[in-house]
């Protein structure tokens, strides 16, 4: 359960509704999901926010579907529950399938357990993998 | 520091070489990386490690790059200092370049500070990501 | 869902009673929450978490509203529920306002990012920053 | 050991330097921390997590020397060394007396021991605790 | 809540159905558990985690109850709700009294405490403990 | 690298000193390992510490040896280099052989995995598994 209220549009005060009104623009959406209407109760922290992940999850080097792919293992390896579904809900929006889910998964499964095996270990870095 | 020594293939029995072998021949190389040199003091977790990773890293619905993308996104999250140096190594010889490794570390930060976000706020998840 | 059910004062022995009593006393508070009603399930542990925190967040070099603050930042990261909600509880008892919430749970989110930006990179510790 | 060279003021381009500029100028230092010569690799992020740190560790209704004990608290949480030293050094030069280091960090680790508390038993959250 | 449904028996493929029963017939149980009913969206990872948890849970140098309280304690540690449940009720399967449970849990908070104290000062590696 | 100097038992004033004597008493050991001289900045916390771990891991429901596995099992899952290498020697020293500690990290290694498949899927806690 939330530690506040979440607040509306209608609700909201000048700062925060120009936010809300890029993020449906940008969207091209007419709703905003719950994050943001929890973060408004700090309306810097709300525009930074957006301004940063509008920034960070626009096609570069890397493309939006595969940004969102990275974005679930993250939150699945530290079990954000929101995170979790907004961000498998944003891949499926950018064409990931059933199948990719599955191996996406099996991956950050798989990643979990062998740095614990490294970790366990302690494993030297080998002198290959060194910067020179 | 390690806490046992690695075990060289001139040292191995045959259990363990056969993996050693496999590895060296799936990848086309001729030398070990030091992870499977101490999970060879567990001969059982060596064959089925390798094993799995063999068949979850393998092309599938998810390119190979972009399953070590994520297993470096892994690795960061949980600051596993050997699977980062050995996945950004394992990425890069998939092809992944400098740019794409500074917008992966991007994402992994971005996610890691909104996953906090979500959290602290505890926001509910919304309806319209719930599975009908 | 809890995995056993809480120790309610009527059903508790003479060791619990003793802690819940200290526990009310020192509060100057007439109840006793679900925490330490867990807790009391193993009745050495709940004396020794109960004296333990009772002497940590103490007032100190540390004023108490900070330490509180540090116990949400804490349990933010690590993603507790319960502690979550007990702690921010405790620290706007002990003065947080909703702008200080705000600026805390901002700072959280940036540290966890920025502590995996450091990650990623593996960036060398600074001479200055040494200790000498 | 570090996944790539630092890019020194004088080999950065004139994005970098502006930044770098920025960084020295709002410290009135004139020497630039690793983190940010990392970073710069990646420019975009350089100047957004320049501006962000910036701006969220600003005074506000928190003074910069809680800030600086959070951000320690969470990256003593996550073990992140570089980030361990860095902040201890920025809490010292804001103010941070070895007796506040010491509760500090007896706070960080009690509050990391009660979460598993609460996990083990997975306490739900009291009544008392939740938003109306 | 899921991010996609459970597969039942009657639903599954041949593949899946097999999994299933092997499982069913290993415990001598007639029903599975969520966690197999969502792999088996995956039916590769499903029958590749099967077997590895069937290897690595199997009687050896370590009995079976020590390797459940094991795999309490990490789970713990990560907040797996679904992991703490299913694998304190098989703890409890194998012998875990409720003052085992209660010391399990005392240890897995401190070793989660005096982790973050060692974190904090950086404590350096004894001598003592260094594999010669 | 640490973040201040050890206090040797010849600089430890008189409480210090005290807790340091328990500690050998208690091992019949002549020397003191680094974590405790680094606690000792913050005497009350180097205190209440050794009290609590002596309380903690003494023979109860749980063995030593069994208690010693669950430390190393945590300290590997949240990767605490100084707690793996102390606690594997403690383990070692109650009896923990070569195979032990590879089937311990196999154990760990599994479960940090099918915390992120369970994460992953979010799946719902069995009815089975649930207190009545």
């Amino acid at each position: 359960m939330p530690v506040a209220k979440p607040i509306e549009y209608e609700d909201a005060n000048a700062e925060v509704r120009a936010v809300y009104d890029d993020i449906m623009k940008t969207r091209g959406s007419d709703w905003i999901n719950n994050f943001w209407k929890y973060l408004a109760h700090d309306p810097k922290t709300l525009r930074r926010t957006w301004e940063s992940v509008k920034e960070v999850m626009a096609p570069g080097a890397l493309d939006p579907l595969v940004k969102e792919l990275v974005y679930v293992a993250v939150s699945v390896t530290n079990n954000c529950e929101y995170c979790i579904h907004s961000h498998i809900a944003g891949a499926r929006a950018k064409g990931m399938s059933d199948s990719m889910l599955g191996e996406l998964l099996a991956v950050v499964g798989m990643a979990n357990e062998t740095n614990r095996l490294a970790n366990g270990w302690q494993v030297p870095v080998d002198e290959a993998f060194k910067v020179k």
